[in-house]
């Protein structure tokens, strides 16, 4: 593969992994249907992206910066969203 | 950052966005409660995810390689559930 070719595809990936986000934080805000969303995997996801986030900083690069940022803000919409459906499913069982 | 430090970041990073995959895709199977996963993000994440790999293939990363082979595979569970589920709902609809 030529190297323009290689970023063009490093890009692509990058678009794509961060863009994927956008309908699932829609679908979550929207419906609220959280039941077959795993609060592991957002809590794990969440940290993850926040650490390329931190990653990105060290080593000035942009691009990283970028996409990281926004997924961090769409995972964290899912994960809040997933967290406040525990605790009312909680407080209605308690209650 | 010293640089020791900003690779264990990265692998850090890399170890938690991978594994974050495990428990949806195992609460995914278990319950095939997909209703609240987002069709289009599992799509466009699993695209991104191969053109990751391609690129980690490209620039021969190992950690790259790696990382998005085991998440190429835990959201292509992840897609195949929640392709086969709309597929019943049509079959419930139209049948």
């Amino acid at each position: 593969m030529s190297n323009s070719l290689i970023e063009i595809t490093g890009y692509a990936a990058a678009f794509s992994t961060t863009a994927a986000f956008i309908p699932q934080a829609w679908l979550s805000w929207r419906t609220r249907d959280l039941s077959g969303i795993s609060l592991p995997m957002y809590a794990l996801f969440t940290v993850g992206v926040a650490l390329w986030l931190v990653y990105g900083i060290a080593i000035a690069c942009i691009p990283v910066i970028v996409a990281n940022a926004i997924t961090l803000m769409l995972s964290s919409v899912v994960l809040s969203l997933k967290w406040l459906q525990i605790r009312k499913a909680r407080a209605e069982t308690s209650g």
